[in-house]
């Protein structure tokens, strides 16, 4: 067990392993255990400015606010509810045994100030935070939450577009080796895929290498196109990160009128400020034009985007299956003057819908213990018990490839019905002494009434834009069975 | 008693009366004659189409919806939750006795397609409602709510600019005589103020003459101002309905240059479709023109708010104290081209956030019984229990003024822990059997943390526009005390 201390050092920060309460229940400590978990090194994309992914999705506003969210959870009784705004805990309420002990609001604007400039502004200024999908709300489990789905989407494109249940012989272009980028050569392997990724910064490439998301890498076109081509004939299915832009290299095949199987894109295209390296930049020079001269960044960025979003049109246009895959670059390339951005598919409508229909949705949980062997045990409990060939084929998939960052954890998708009896199975392994400590359950942003996204989880929905505020309106009803604190985006 | 059909004629509906469950569960009890009440003809402005008050502010979303709301809540059990969105029943979950029996949340939209334009059309489709504050929320008891915090304003401009409590010897212009401007007369007579209020509808007048919030009215302008002075000149506090077009009234007075002492607006000029009448048009022939010619008609619109909003900035200029009532006349003459509309105060930053900064605000119950001895019965034991003269002084004032429309109810400006303390009062009377039945406590939107609302509730607050989500994330912890249902703007 660790000692957590009210001033934390939050650049190198691990959450309390054991079975020993730091807090006065199990619902506070998981909110404690799951918040430091997601600013640990081996979790985070910048710690020390409390960024956990995307972009600059956040756990708290600043380390002030950090401080004080640990220590009221600390104080926190089993009566009492813990309200935190945007990264900043602002009040304690005496409410009931039953009630959520946490509730997490972030980055809730007026519509008609819902701009990026103002959104950007308000949040230097220290007044808001951008929280992304489950970083602020402190469910973040590393980069499985995302193979999961990017598994899920590529598996349901074999599915729909070459009626089979893999991608043995195709390959797979897309951009984006970061948190949640990381995730797609694995992704396309699990699903007997050969890929290239383009990456700008070497660094991801490496950390990629290092954990083997990534088999091998090149600063070279034409080496990552023969290692592509080998790959295939050799029916292997490698993992080739390449050293680039993604403008630039998508155009470059454009021009060699090479056309994928498979295209996407996930550099973190939805912030532009922060999100998307222009071409004729590298990783460092980036950051010093983007200071030195904001609005000429800004203009360089849209229009790399555009240069992109073109190439991705004309891959479909000549028979790829092409994707955006819920990072927005559609609707930059809108802004950006590119008209007929919005040609290009999204995800969820084009595959994974089909799967929240049956109420097939994500279902996370993490070993509050940080022993392994309780999520092994689950794993292994679920592979017993449940009788679904889907699930239980990724459960083991997941075993086997998926390596644990920070809090050990583990995601599938249940459908209707499912989620709650693995919930009640875990329950029972709690009660019975099974497992070293208690286990929190979430969930993501991908999933039935969770999110209003027009371009996302909501694309072509019939009732269009209107949020369908059940997500608000059922925050009452998540996590009930042993977590006790609820999200929202 | 009355029965509750499962197919209610909702024209002519009335809250059932008396202890005797039409549900499960007083919660439920509550909710469902709380609704029905809110579409009683002595209540409602338009029960026929479900609207409550305030332009289109509805109850539920269309005739069949709320039929189904009212099974709903006959079938809900005491540890399920019904969750209300925009006005349509969406589901029964199972949850707990402690958790929230209903909860409602009304008309969101995705910010980037927050609009008018687009939120009338999702409309006329039947896609969302427009909830106004209290309608859709179930909470609205009729002129009382809105008198009360028009006394309040009027009651701190007197301490404020005049360092009276009272403003005998001043006059007061306004105009709308509609479900909340009806108030506006009554709420100057209680502050000893002489009042002309224009109104284009001559039923308007009429209803607020019979029930004697009006004492007289005219279609003269001379003849009002005459009847102004000789109130003043005799001491007394007349109030004036004036038959006419606020635009053109207010500049008949700039042409004269009459300048009021007092002067404000409550047309429902929020909603540009449906809540002004152009000058040149009466009640009747408006609708026409608005069928006929849209567009047109808008544009219109917006010509007569930005004439009537020029006067009142030159009445300001001209040292009358001059507000925006929160029906967003600003915005709409800024709308219209009016580049200094917002040269005119809000009422909240100039007068009543002074009580919010005391954890003063709006505090209401309603007799489910039907009974208007147990609101006297309340009012008395407020008088005799709580030390707090402004409170006490209100509750007698309501007491000899307020006529009750529908269930009887009161409301009062409580300030932190008077709410608290009056609550367990009530729930003493009503478990030592001193009322007839249960009695269900809500409030509205004037309060600390209820709604972000950047040219009314929170304009100009530090943290400027950023909604402070206290307000939704507070859910569970609103009307704990008898009323176990939720209300959200
Ligand atoms: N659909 C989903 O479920 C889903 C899930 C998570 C994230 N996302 C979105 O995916 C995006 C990526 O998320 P992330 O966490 O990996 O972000 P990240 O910031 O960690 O990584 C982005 C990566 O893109 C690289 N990059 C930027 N511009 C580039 C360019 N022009 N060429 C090549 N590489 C470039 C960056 O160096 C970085 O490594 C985000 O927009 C996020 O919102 C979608
Ligand atoms: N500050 C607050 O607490 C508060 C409370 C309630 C309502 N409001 C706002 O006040 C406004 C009025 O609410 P309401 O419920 O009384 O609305 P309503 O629709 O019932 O009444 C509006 C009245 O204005 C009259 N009118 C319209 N155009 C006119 C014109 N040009 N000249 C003269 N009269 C005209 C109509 O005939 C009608 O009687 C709304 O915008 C509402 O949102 C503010």
């Amino acid at each position: 067990m660790f000692i957590v201390y009210n001033n934390i050092d939050h650049k190198n920060i691990h959450a309390p392993h054991g079975n020993i309460l730091n807090t006065k229940g199990w619902s506070q400590e998981a909110a404690l255990r799951l918040i430091i978990n997601n600013l640990d090194p081996m979790v985070a994309k910048d710690p020390e400015n409390l960024i956990v992914y995307g972009g600059k999705g956040k756990a708290a506003r600043n380390s002030k606010a950090f401080d004080k969210i640990i220590e009221s959870l600390k104080e926190l009784e089993n009566d009492e509810t813990l309200l935190i705004q945007s990264g900043k805990s602002v009040g304690i309420f005496r409410t009931t045994r039953e009630s959520p002990r946490v509730l997490i609001v972030n980055a809730q604007i007026v519509p008609r100030w819902a701009t990026h400039d103002i959104f950007w502004d308000l949040e230097a200024r220290g007044l808001t935070m951008f929280g992304q999908m489950t970083a602020g709300s402190w469910i973040y489990i590393g980069t499985q939450g995302v193979l999961q789905v990017t598994y899920e989407t590529l598996n349901a494109l074999a599915r729909k577009i070459y009626h089979s249940d893999n991608l043995d012989g195709k390959w797979f272009l897309s951009a984006g080796l970061g948190e949640m980028g990381g995730a797609q050569t694995l992704a396309a392997k699990m699903n007997r895929c050969t890929s290239i990724i383009v990456e700008i910064d070497i660094e991801k490439i490496r950390r990629r290498l290092r954990d083997k998301y990534l088999d091998t890498y090149t600063d070279s076109l034409d080496e990552a196109l023969k290692l592509k081509d080998e790959s295939i004939k050799n029916g292997k299915h490698l993992s080739i990160g390449l050293l680039g832009n993604a403008a630039t290299v998508y155009n470059e095949l454009v021009n060699r009128n090479i056309i994928p199987d498979i295209v996407s894109d996930q550099t973190a295209a939805h912030d532009i400020n922060l999100g998307y390296v222009p071409e004729g930049y590298d990783i460092k020079s980036f950051q010093k034009f983007r200071e030195d001269n904001p609005e000429e960044f800004k203009r360089r960025v849209y229009e790399s985007i555009v240069r992109e979003v073109n190439a991705m049109i004309y891959f479909k246009n000549h028979g790829a299956a092409v994707f955006d895959y819920g990072n927005d670059i559609r609707t930059r390339a809108l802004e950006g003057g590119l008209k007929n951005a919005f040609d290009i598919d999204g995800y969820v409508p084009a595959y994974i819908r089909d799967l929240f229909a049956i109420g097939s949705g994500p279902f996370r949980w993490v070993a509050l213990s940080g022993n392994p062997d309780d999520i092994y045990k689950i794993d292994d409990a679920i592979i017993k018990n449940i009788d679904d060939r889907h699930l239980t084929d990724w459960i083991k998939l997941a075993k086997e490839y998926v390596h644990f960052q920070g809090l050990p954890a583990r995601i599938c998708y249940a459908p209707y019905g499912e989620r709650e009896r693995i919930g009640l199975m875990i329950n029972d392994m709690v009660k019975n002494g099974d497992l070293e400590a208690p286990v929190a359950i979430g969930r993501d942003h991908h999933d039935t009434g969770s999110v209003a996204s027009p371009y996302r989880e909501t694309e072509a929905m019939k009732d269009g834009i209107i949020i369908n505020n059940q997500a608000a309106a059922a925050k009452d009803l998540y996590n009930k069975i042993i977590g006790n604190y609820i999200q929202e985006g």
